[in-house]
């Protein structure tokens, strides 16, 4: 599965929904997501580790308790584990997320919008 | 150190040399990690670990035993661990490579394209 080329943007055509995570690399234990982000996301944790954002098109912000971080295309931002952040897009945003297997969208919260992991496209 | 805002495109103008991966960020005890790349590399392999590229501008292959695999522009590809690979572009193009902190660039071998590890830029 992770032995052919992939085309990010060929990727990005295959789905439409915000906050939904896709699967489209592994290495070692580690995934390679894409995601399309709208609206607000909610506050959660990721207690065990890092978690890589990738902004491939667009513009979004990451909220943390005492800053807020915007980021626009070409920008990476690297959430260290354990602080608590929000994401949140005005508009439709492009991303790609880095993170062992296994992460939960939405970390430490449970709700309507924590997604079926491990999806891949 | 990870904790920051990166750009990408900003990152790749403070360096021009080839063949010499420079660290932007850590995730965990995994490393990202941008290059220039033109002419040849070296047959190599990576014992303990998968690699990703993922090809930012411009166009590379890389040459396995069996195959020659051709990336250009957004595209990505995870060498498997333990597999004989040699990069090489034609044109200089930029890349970003993923692995864990600590991996050499030509992974079994020691040679005069070996670059001290670990550089940040």
């Amino acid at each position: 599965m992770n032995s052919k080329k992939i085309n990010i943007q060929e990727k990005f055509q295959k789905f439409s929904e915000h906050w939904s995570p896709k699967v489209i690399a592994e290495m070692n234990d580690y995934q390679f997501k894409l995601a399309k982000v709208k609206g607000e996301f909610i506050w959660h944790e990721h207690k065990e580790t890092d978690e890589v954002f990738i902004v491939i098109d667009g513009r979004m912000q990451i909220e943390f308790r005492e800053e807020i971080i915007e980021l626009e295309t070409g920008d990476m931002y690297v959430v260290p584990k354990g602080v608590e952040h929000k994401p949140y897009a005005e508009e439709e945003c492009s991303i790609m997320l880095v993170e062992p297997r296994g992460v939960v969208n939405t970390g430490d919260k449970t709700n309507d919008m924590t997604i079926e992991n491990d999806v891949w496209i």
